[in-house]
C-alpha cells in the first residue's frame, strides 16, 4: 500500500496501536526538546522517574523564554537546567544562543526522525521532514525515559502546493491564508502534509514558517518532504550527513485534500485577536501602526531578517513607530553583521533585542495602550503582548518592514518592485560549539536554587476514601480558574508547594485555608470542568494539596487526562441533579476497589445516601490512578 | 586671581551668590538631560510651569532605563516623552539608541558648558570638560524654564594625576582606587578636578569613566580639562566645532589636594555591597564568578567593549559563567560589528543585550541566588541587581573579560601580556540622525497614556489651618517608609494619584483610609524624619493627599527641602517631650500668618493648649510654601 510521508514515519516508529485515524497509537521518539519555561517541570518529572541517562538519540534543553531575568528565579532555573542536562546526557543551549525551534532547525532536526518538544511550535522542524510535535512536559520526560509518545492516529491532510510565490508574498502569507481558510480548529486531529510542485519554490526556513504556524491550526503537526532543497540546506548548515531523501510514496492516499496556488497568495495580516482572522494587507491600507516587531520562532531566520534589512536600508522608520528586532539565533545575528545588514537595521532606527522569544511571549516589548502592533509572530491573542488593550496583527517580515517605514499599513501595490526572496550564502558560520554537549567524564551535582523544589512524591490511591467536598464550583471552570497565569505565578512552575498556594485563588480566596485544614478533599464541579489551556499544574498542584477526586457533570478532555496522569480520580455524576443535593464541607466515602473501567459505582454520604457516579477510564488509566499517577506507574513498571 | 577650571566655569555662569565654599550660588544652565525613569515627572513639572519652549541651549530626553517594556506603562511613558520633546523644543533619543551619558558624551556635551541631568551619573560629561551635575527632576524642569540651578558652592579638590597606567590597569581601576581611598562620602560638597601630567595618558572615554563614578564619592561633580585629547575626540565624533581649549589658570588654587600616581594602580574590584570597598583583584584570586556583565554608563564605550572582545577572541567563557554585554550606544554597536568584534563576543558565548542601562539598574540580567557577579558598573548596593543575596563586584572591562573566561577571579599576573588600551579609529559612524530633533513646523499633541497623569495643582497655604494628626510615627522614618520603592510602585512615578495610594503603606495600612476620610492632615514624627533616598515623591504624594504640616523632632536635610518645594510646612517641636502628649486623630490649629523665618511660633490643640514649634525656613522658602510650592512660586514670578 502506498503511504504518505506522515504514515511512513509513523509506521517506522509505531510501538503499539493501529494506524487508523482516531485510534490510539504509541510512537517511539528519537529526539526531544524543551524550552526553559516548560523545561523545569519536565526535568523535575524526569528526575522523579529516576533513570541515569536519557534513552533518546538526542535531547536538547534550550533557554529562550525567560531570558530577561528579573530576579533570581529565572537564572536559578537556567542553572538547574544546565546541571540536569550535563548529568543526564542532554545537550544544553544557554540563554542568548537563540530560539529553540530556529536552533533545532539549523543544528539538530533530521528528516524522518520523530521529535517531541514541550513547546507548541515544535512542528517547525517539520520544515525539513521531521515528524515534530508539541507535547506536555510529562510526555517529554517519559519520551526521554524511552516510553512511547501516545496520541490518536491523526488524519493526514495532503496540502498540494502549486505555482510559485509572486510579488511581495512570502511563506508567512501562505500560512496566514491557510489559517483564514481553515480556522484555528481546522487542523485538529490532523497532520498537514505539504507536497506538489509548489514546494520547490520554498526554502527550508520558508517551509518551517509554514509548519511552525500549523500549530495555530490546532494540527498535530505539519510536514514537508526532504528533497534536494532540504539537502542543500543541511549541506550549508554543515550537516549533509543528516540528509535522507524522504517523501510520500507515489500515489499516496491522503485522508483529506487541499490545493493552494501559491501564485494567488497576496500579503496577509491576521487581525486581533486570533491567528485565523486573516485579511489582505491591502485592506488595512492607512491603519496607523505604533509598533513593529520582527522575530519569533516563526520569522527570525536569516532570510527573514535579510529581506527586512534590505527594505529598511537607507530609510528611517516612521517617528511614530517603534521597531524591535529579535534574531532567531546567534548564527543569524552573525550573518547579519558580516553582511552589514545589522547596520542597515540600526541605521533605520530599529532596536536590536537578544536572540530569544522576547516580545512574542510578552517577555518585554509591550506596545503602548490601545496600540496597533504589527508582528511577524504566530499568536495575537488578547493581552499576550503584555498590553491588554493593544491589537496585534500577524504579518510577514516584508509587510512588517513596510509598516515600520510608513508608520501605517499601506497597500503592497505601492511598495515598488519586490526584492528577490533571499537565499543562503554557500557557507554559514557555525555556532555549534556554543551548545554544551554532555561530557560523561565530569561528575555533576544538580543545582537547585530556592525556587527549584523536587516533585512531591504521591502515594497510591487508598482502598477507602472518606473526604470532604472542599470546593463546590459551577459550570465551565477553566484551568485559568483552577490555576491563574501571569508572570508572578508562572515563575513558580518549578515549585509545586509554592504554586499550589494559588489554586482557585481567583474564584475563592478561602479555598486554600479549607484544604490546608482538611489536607484532603473532593472538588465538585459542573459541566465542562477544566476547559482552556492544557497546563499540567492545574492537576498537579491540586493533587499536591490533597485533592483525590474531582466529581463533575462533565470534563474537558485534556484536563481529564492530566487528572489521570497525576493520580486524581475523574468521576462524573450519573444524575446531574445530584450536584444540587451535595454541599461544600459534606463528607463522601468511596470504596476505590469497587471502581471498574467504564462502569458506574457508588459514593456515599455520611447519612448513608448513595450517589451514583460514572467514569470513562480505561483499564490502563485506572492502573495509573491506583499507582498514584503516571510517574509512579512508569517507575513501578521499570522495577 | 588665578582660578581652577571649576571656578572658571562657575564664575562664567554665576547668576547669584558668592563663590565661597558652602555658600549658596545660583548657576545658569546651558544644557539639561533626562532619562525616562526620572524624566516623566520632570516633564510633568515642566508642563506645570507652563512655558511654550525650553530656554536652555540644549535639552535632551533620553530613553534608556525602562526599555524592557513589560506592559503598557513604559511604552506609554516613552511616547509621552517623545511628544513632550517635540512640543517644547527638546531633542529626543528613542529607546535602544543608547545610554544617556554615553550618548551625551559622543553627541552633545561641550567643554565649559553647564549641564544638569535628572540622573546621578550626569558628571560623565565632565570627561570632556563640561560642568555636569546630577539633580532632581524639579531642578531640571526649572533649568529648562531658565531658572538658575541652586547649590552650595563646592570645595574644589585638585586631583593631580602623575605617570601613566601600566599592565592591565585601566581608568576604572583609577576611580575604584580613589573610592577606596576617599570613601563614598569623600566627595560630598566637593568637585573633583583632575589635572597634572597623567591626564595626557587618558582618552576622553577613560576620563568619563572616572568622572562618571565620581558620583559614588558623593561629589557634586568631577571634571577634566579640555585639551588636545578632547579636541581629537570631538573631531573623531564630527564635532570639532564644539571644542574650546579649557583648563585651570596657571597656579590655580585648589581647596584640597590629592596626588595619584597612575603607574601604581593595579586592577581593582569593589566588593559587595559598596563601591568604596576596593581590593586588588589579585586578592580575590580563586573566587568563583557566576555572572559577568559588561556595559553601563561607566564602561560601555567603544574602547571598553573592544578590549573585552580582544580578550575574549578565540576563547570560550567558562561553562559555569554567564556573560552579558550591553553596548553604550548604537555607535558603539556599529563599530563592534564593522570590526568583527561583535563576532568575537558572540563566539565566546557572550550574550548581546540592547544598548541600554539594563542589568546595572536591575532591569533584567539578575544573577543566580547567592551568586557572585563581576560587573563593569558603578554601583553594587545590596539587592540592586534584582537578586537580594547576590554579591556584585565592580571591575574594569579587562578584569570582567578575564573573569568570564576563567569562571573565577584570577591574579592579573597570570593574564599574560597586557593588550594596548584601544584608541579610536580616525572616523566613526555617526548615529546623529537617530535622534529626533524638534521640528517647529509640526503641531504636536501631548500623548498621555492612562498612567500619565498631569501634576495636581496645589493651592496656596491657607491663613488658618485646623488639621488632625493623621499619622504619628517614630524616629528615623526614611523616604522608603514614606513611599516604598520596587518596580510596581516605581512604574507609577508619572501618576501622583496612583502612587499616593502607597504612602506609608509599609508601616501603617490604615493610613490611606484615614487621610482619605479627613482629606487633610498633619504628620507627627520623631528624630531624623525623611532620611535616605532623595525621592521627590515622598513629599509630592503626601501633599497630594492633603498633608500640610510635617511636625517632627528633627528632619533629614534633603527631604526637608523637598517638603518646602511641594508646599508642606516642615516644623519642629521646640520641646521634644511634646511629642508624647500629642496623639493621632487630635486636631491642631495654626495661624500661618504668624510664621516668621527662623522664629518659633505656636500651634494649638482644641483644648487650647499651645505647643511651641520652630522652623529654620528662609524668607524665600516661606514664600515658596505660602505659594503652594516652588512650581507655583516660579509661575507667580513669571506673571
Amino acid at each position: 500500500m502506498s503511504l504518505n510521508l506522515t504514515q511512513k514515519i509513523i509506521k517506522k516508529h509505531l510501538i503499539h496501536g493501529t494506524m487508523e485515524p482516531g485510534r490510539e497509537i504509541g510512537l517511539g521518539i528519537d529526539q526531544t526538546l524543551t524550552q526553559d519555561a516548560t523545561g523545569t517541570m519536565a526535568y523535575l518529572q524526569w528526575e522523579a522517574i529516576g533513570l541515569p541517562r536519557v534513552k533518546t538519540e538526542l535531547s536538547v534543553s534550550y533557554v529562550d523564554h525567560n531570558t530577561l531575568q528579573m530576579g533570581f528565579k529565572n537564572p536559578d532555573d537556567h542553572k538547574y537546567l544546565r546541571s540536569v542536562a550535563a548529568k543526564y546526557g542532554i545537550v544544553f543551549s544557554p540563554a542568548g544562543t537563540g530560539i529553540c525551534h530556529q536552533l533545532h532547525l539549523e543544528n539538530f532536526a533530521v528528516p524522518g526522525k520523530t521529535l517531541i518538544g514541550s513547546d507548541s511550535h515544535t512542528p517547525t522542524a517539520g520544515g525539513l521532514g521531521s515528524l515534530a510535535m508539541g507535547a506536555g512536559g510529562l510526555s517529554v520526560a517519559l519520551a526521554m525515559a524511552g516510553e512511547p509518545y501516545v496520541l490518536n492516529m491523526p488524519r493526514v491532510v495532503g496540502v498540494r502546493l502549486e505555482g510559485a510565490l509572486t510579488g511581495h508574498a512570502g511563506a508567512k502569507d501562505v500560512i496566514l491564508y491557510i489559517l483564514k481558510k481553515l480556522s484555528v480548529k481546522g487542523g485538529t486531529g490532523r497532520v498537514m502534509e505539504y507536497y506538489g510542485p509548489g514546494i520547490r519554490d520554498l526554502s527550508v526556513p520558508e517551509r518551517a514558517t509554514i509548519t511552525n504556524m500549523g500549530a495555530e491550526l490546532g494540527a498535530t503537526t505539519s510536514i514537508f518532504p526532504a528533497d534536494e532543497i532540504t539537502e542543500k540546506f543541511l549541506r550549508i548548515m554543515g550537516r549533509e550527513q543528516d540528509f535522507a531523501e524522504l517523501g510520500p510514496d507515489p500515489g499516496a492516499h491522503y485522508d483529506e485534500q487541499l490545493v493552494i496556488d501559491l501564485s494567488s497568495i497576496e500579503p496577509m495580516a491576521a487581525r486581533p485577536h486570533m491567528p485565523d482572522l486573516g485579511v489582505r494587507v491591502a485592506e488595512l491600507d492607512g491603519l496607523k501602526v505604533d509598533q513593529v516587531a520582527i522575530g519569533s520562532c516563526t520569522n527570525s531566520s536569516y532570510s527573514d531578517l535579510k529581506i527586512s534589512a534590505q527594505i529598511l536600508k537607507g530609510r528611517k522608520i516612521s517617528p511614530d513607530t517603534d521597531l524591535l528586532i529579535s534574531p532567531g539565533s546567534k548564527q543569524v545575528l552573525k550573518m547579519l553583521t558580516t553582511e552589514s545588514l545589522l547596520g542597515d537595521i540600526l541605521d533605520s532606527g530599529g532596536r536590536l533585542l537578544e536572540c530569544a522569544c522576547g516580545p512574542c511571549i510578552g517577555m518585554g516589548g509591550s506596545p503602548v495602550s490601545k496600540g496597533v502592533s504589527a508582528r511577524t509572530f504566530n499568536r495575537n491573542f488578547e493581552g499576550r503582548s503584555g498590553t491588554q488593550d493593544a491589537g496585534v496583527y500577524l504579518v510577514s517580515p516584508v509587510t512588517a518592514a513596510h509598516c515600520a517605514i510608513n508608520g501605517r499599513f499601506t497597500d503592497p501595490a505601492g511598495w515598488g518592485d519586490p526584492l528577490p526572496r533571499p537565499g543562503f550564502p554557500d557557507k554559514v558560520p557555525s555556532i555549534r560549539d556554543l551548545f554544551v554537549f554532555p561530557d560523561d567524564t565530569r561528575r555533576v551535582d544538580i543545582y537547585r536554587g530556592p525556587n527549584i523544589v523536587p516533585l512531591p512524591q504521591f502515594d497510591p490511591l487508598p482502598e477507602k476514601l472518606d473526604l470532604p467536598i472542599v470546593m463546590k464550583c459551577g459550570d465551565n471552570i477553566s484551568t485559568d480558574h483552577i490555576l491563574p497565569g501571569g508572570a508572578e505565578i508562572t515563575a513558580l512552575r518549578s515549585n509545586i508547594p509554592a504554586i499550589s498556594e494559588y489554586i482557585f485563588s481567583r474564584i475563592d480566596q478561602e479555598f486554600l485555608a479549607r484544604i490546608k485544614k482538611t489536607s484532603q478533599g473532593i472538588v465538585l464541579g459542573g459541566e465542562n470542568y477544566g476547559q482552556g489551556s492544557s497546563r499540567e499544574h492545574a492537576a498537579l498542584a491540586p493533587r499536591y494539596l490533597g485533592i483525590r477526586i474531582v466529581l463533575v457533570k462533565s470534563f474537558a478532555r485534556i484536563h481529564r487526562a492530566n487528572l489521570v496522569n497525576f493520580g486524581i480520580l475523574p468521576l462524573t455524576l450519573a444524575r446531574a441533579s445530584d450536584y444540587d443535593i451535595l454541599e461544600q464541607d459534606q463528607f463522601l466515602s468511596l470504596d476505590t476497589t469497587s471502581l471498574k473501567p467504564g462502569q458506574n459505582s457508588f459514593i456515599h454520604t455520611r447519612s448513608g445516601q448513595a450517589i451514583e457516579v460514572g467514569n470513562d477510564l480505561t483499564e490502563a488509566e485506572l492502573a495509573i490512578i491506583n499507582a498514584g499517577g503516571l510517574l509512579n506507574h512508569v517507575k513501578n513498571k521499570a522495577r
